[in-house]
């Protein structure tokens, strides 16, 4: 039995949690107080009994991590913090202001936290990451992460379930904070114990099932974390609200505060009194179990090299550039959801198993995994086919807000795959990716630009996209080459030049093609290769567009919208060059790529008739 | 005990199933044979022991469906309807081919199909919305949903089993091909029955679990269907590459055809005799459980009327127009992820508690459920926060392929949203948006506008998005306005005016503010409300921006990749047009409204200083 003192302690502690979480929501006049109460009693005994951080420095790699994956329980978070003495509680007034960084939903702006989270059911894909990394890094340290139940709907949770047995993670603990109520109405299981359980244990976890307000029963519960063997869940039967009578276990009180007279009376029920206060003084954060750290060293990988004219898919070269940055730095890492042998990372995989993650057919686990990686100073690099990293916009725009520098590799871009018709095609991951703030969105031509790009992502500070092709394709750079991100390469110039076409990939070799039939018809034509796409060489295409009688025709194989016809329109805009897009305007059918590519007039073919339609 | 005829004919049956598949890849020289052969015995069984169907008249709404969650066993697909007479057996040569219905991964572009799949884990989704769509027209019919086992490996799966055993679907069948071997290495889960047993039983499913290629254990596990209290999962334990001793249960196969000699040898060892051909030709598929179908009538929707000035949210008038809708048309329903209360479809739940569907937190699942919906005929409008709608781009993405006209709203769009920070704002929907291929993107900026568009989207055939604003805004329009899709909206002109500015949503109205500041300083600029995101009033734009010095100034609340900004330099390019775009260039912080408006300059100020310094 536990300790009477700890557990008085523990519920001062709670409750002054549940205070804070009152107090600054009514001051913000916004927010999820009620949220909060049903968890304070779990987070005050993880944060005193259990967790192992060294407070004033959040960057130990020995840490616990703390995930809060309903990030609308964010006033809690801010709050135990700031009674674990992370900084001062009257900072907790500044909830939900704009010079803040105690932000409406957690960012890593709020310095004790490693992700952003708040679209629900992620935080348990990015704490699995975490766990990984530290499991792989031989660092002790363990991962709570705190989910609401509601968020059990989304199937990425699942993903993550499965994912954390596989790897056998017993160092990530779930804690499900039941508390019977969503948004708009009670949630699907509602206090359905049992069936919370059969999920997860089906999932490969082990499984306790708590009353969430009973700190016997959480202790207990927590003692297990030392034991366990396989990704645990305390699985905890709360009440939204808990403590404050007027709103308890109550329908309506999602995502708002107390009204003033309401959270007076809610304090007044909740409020400790002060000897009760003087003693939970004495709770503590514990130090974590340290060790020597040495952060891994990188050196500047050596590229593979390629022959002029060799032909190689840029998807194969960038498997090979990928295990040239993996000689060069033990921090880079590869994941996959089984489309390595498409993807070529399975080149990694041969050589660095260690530092590989299959994440099976599961694209939106695969990125939060590669954000917790990212937690443990990893550079992660998930790749599969463009059309399906769609599946993961959601947690890609999280990983934004939360400034995780993973890399992204989509292959199989657009119709020059072929047979496999228009499931199969990355059409839109263009568009998707340049919408992510501070991105760089890279599209090589050939295996020299790949490899040469892959490197410059692995340095890149923020989320990096590499949008790789099917087919093989020649080389057409010298290995001494360089491919700065925001450039462009002028292929072909002439002072005759009467338009300028823009190409990346696949079609920048239709557009070489063009410029050789054209040049027989003596016509010539300036041509670029757009390998990057965000950010754009604003003023190599504006000078190109004004030399070349103010034409530019930038061809894509992508939908037209948000790709690179729009982005070079934006960015010549005013500078009376006009610019004729061709792109792919339709859903595409099955069919071979060269087929596809004049049927949708992509083509050496349709570049050729615009360019003479032109300038007629 | 079965009937050993039966037997012998259905195994005739699945073997030429096989053959087919081998048959059609290698002649088309791609695709996925093995996948189909471990699934033959399954479907052959299924075809011509349960299935009822009204073959030459596929839109039978009687019919069973049948839907292929594991998209690329289309061979197999495409050669059991040939063998259940649909068509004859020699146009399955045409595999793959540009101008063929038979795809590499099927389409509706095949008549006997609902929906396109290929992109793993989203038929069951989409199975259970025909499910539910059937069940809540009181039809007897039943949808199968063969599935692969590495697609469990996706979260939308479990969202679907949740969601299907939430609402009793007993009439969905999921038949479970666990060939145990994914595309790159074996699944996670390999032929280990008892965990997907326990994962379906624990999501709420009655489950039988057998050997895939025993006709004997087969058809009783079909017995069942009848009699199945909740939605029902067949668990087959199958071979990869069954029947071909070269290539059964082995690695290495995925994906790709028998080259001729191997077919050769395959099909020689699967060719069932002449006369067990003969015998299997009396296996038909049953005719479907036929009675009285009317189809609905729908009649013209009453809109609801607002007073100019009056305060109204758009979110709200999106609820207000849903109901009048409702009462017009009994095929509309509405579909929520637990956000009904805020993006007001809870209005429509107030009057239609039969046509409406909680999906819980799971929105891939709710997109996947509202394609099934629409092939039942029904009008779906899938409503969340605009942000949380990336979740499902790939299951729109899909729908796309599949034409499946669903309509989709998107609230608390943008930093107008406030305290709840980045995580909660959509910032980039339009960009997804407008990348769906013959998508519209509407986007009102007040009530009136709001309910002729939702008209408009119910009507179009098209997948309509219509992004709605959090706070509330004045009504500007008379209720006698017209908004075709497409238009746009000049509301301040004068032969005067410096520059044109385009809003749309909530910076219209901080372009009518701009306007007033402006005119008192005696300057004069043109406002278009840009409710119509795409397609694109073009016409108007250039001709606008060519009155008005050349000038337009975009201003939107979403970033500006692929955004409104981009659109129109897109359209007005070559038209010597300087087009200034005001956005949100960073991910935004928690604050109020009007703050975030300012900081990330899109407001009224914003807008005036733009306009000064570009005639400057």
């Amino acid at each position: 039995m536990a300790n009477p003192q700890l557990i008085e302690a523990l519920q001062t502690k709670a409750n002054l949690l549940r205070i804070h979480s009152i107090r600054s929501t009514t001051r913000a006049g916004s927010g999820h107080p009620t949220t909060c109460m049903s968890a304070a009693d779990l987070v005050a005994a993880l944060f005193f009994t259990r967790l192992r951080y060294d407070v004033p420095n959040p960057r130990n790699p020995f840490n616990d991590r703390v995930v809060f994956s309903k990030g609308h329980a964010a006033p809690l978070l801010y709050a135990v913090w700031a009674e674990a003495g992370a900084f001062p509680v009257e900072h907790l007034d500044t909830l939900r202001e704009f010079t803040s960084d105690l932000e409406g939903h957690p960012t890593p702006r709020f310095r004790w936290y490693g992700a952003a989270t708040g679209s629900l059911g992620q935080g348990l894909s990015i704490a699995a990451g975490m766990a990984l990394g530290l499991k792989r890094d031989g660092i002790p340290a363990r991962v709570y992460c705190l989910m609401g139940d509601g968020e059990t709907a989304e199937g990425a949770v699942w993903e993550a379930c499965a994912f954390a047995s596989h790897y056998q993670l017993n160092n990530l603990i779930a804690i499900v904070d039941v508390n019977r109520l969503g948004q708009s109405q009670p949630t699907m299981l509602q206090h359905d114990m049992e069936a919370y359980a059969q999920r997860f244990r089906a999932f490969g976890w082990e499984v306790a099932t708590i009353d969430g307000h009973d700190f016997e029963q959480i202790l207990n519960a927590y003692e297990r974390i030392e034991t366990v063997q396989r990704p645990y869940a305390i699985l905890a039967r709360t009440l939204k609200g808990k403590g404050a009578s007027a709103v308890e276990n109550k329908e309506g009180w999602h995502g708002k505060p107390l009204p003033p007279d309401m959270a007076e009376q809610a304090i007044a029920e909740l409020m400790p009194t002060p000897e009760q206060i003087e003693r939970a003084r004495a709770l503590r954060v514990q130090p974590p179990v340290s060790a020597e750290w040495k952060e891994p060293a990188a050196g500047t990988p050596t590229l593979p090299t390629y022959t002029l004219g060799q032909q190689v898919a840029t998807r194969e070269a960038y498997g090979d550039a990928l295990v040239a940055l993996g000689k060069a730095n033990p921090a880079v890492y590869a994941l996959d959801g089984d489309v390595k042998n498409s993807t070529f990372s399975e080149k990694f995989l041969a050589v660095f198993p260690e530092r590989f993650v299959e994440c099976f057919i599961a694209e939106q686990n695969m990125v939060g995994v590669a954000v917790g990686l990212t937690d443990c100073g990893k550079i992660p690099f998930a790749s599969s086919f463009a059309c399906f990293l769609t599946r993961a916009f959601d947690f890609i725009r999280m990983a934004a807000i939360g400034r995780a520098p993973i890399k992204l590799c989509g292959s199989h871009a657009g119709v020059s795959i072929g047979e496999d018709g228009p499931s199969q095609m990355g059409l839109e991951d263009i568009a998707m990716m340049r919408a992510i703030p501070d991105s760089v969105v890279l599209y090589p031509a050939d295996a020299v630009s790949t490899v040469k790009l892959v490197e410059r992502m692995a340095i890149y500070p923020g989320i990096a996209y590499l949008r790789t092709t099917r087919p093989k394709t020649p080389v057409i750079y010298d290995n001494s080459e360089e491919f700065p991100i925001g450039g462009c390469k002028v292929l072909r110039q002439s002072g005759q030049d009467v338009a300028t076409v823009v190409g990346a990939g696949i079609t920048l070799h239709e557009a070489l093609k063009a410029y050789e039939i054209l040049r027989e018809q003596g016509i010539a034509i300036r041509v670029i290769d757009l390998y990057s796409v965000k950010p754009l060489d604003h003023e190599t295409l504006i000078r190109c567009g004004q030399e070349t009688g103010g034409r530019i025709i930038t061809v894509e194989d992508h939908y037209p919208e948000g790709g690179i016809g729009e982005a070079v329109a934006a960015a010549v805009q005013g500078h009376g060059i006009r610019v004729i897009s061709l792109a792919v305007r339709e859903v595409p059918r099955s069919g071979k790529p060269e087929t596809l590519l004049a049927a949708y007039r992509i083509n050496a073919n349709a570049i050729v008739e615009t360019v003479l339609e032109a300038i007629r």
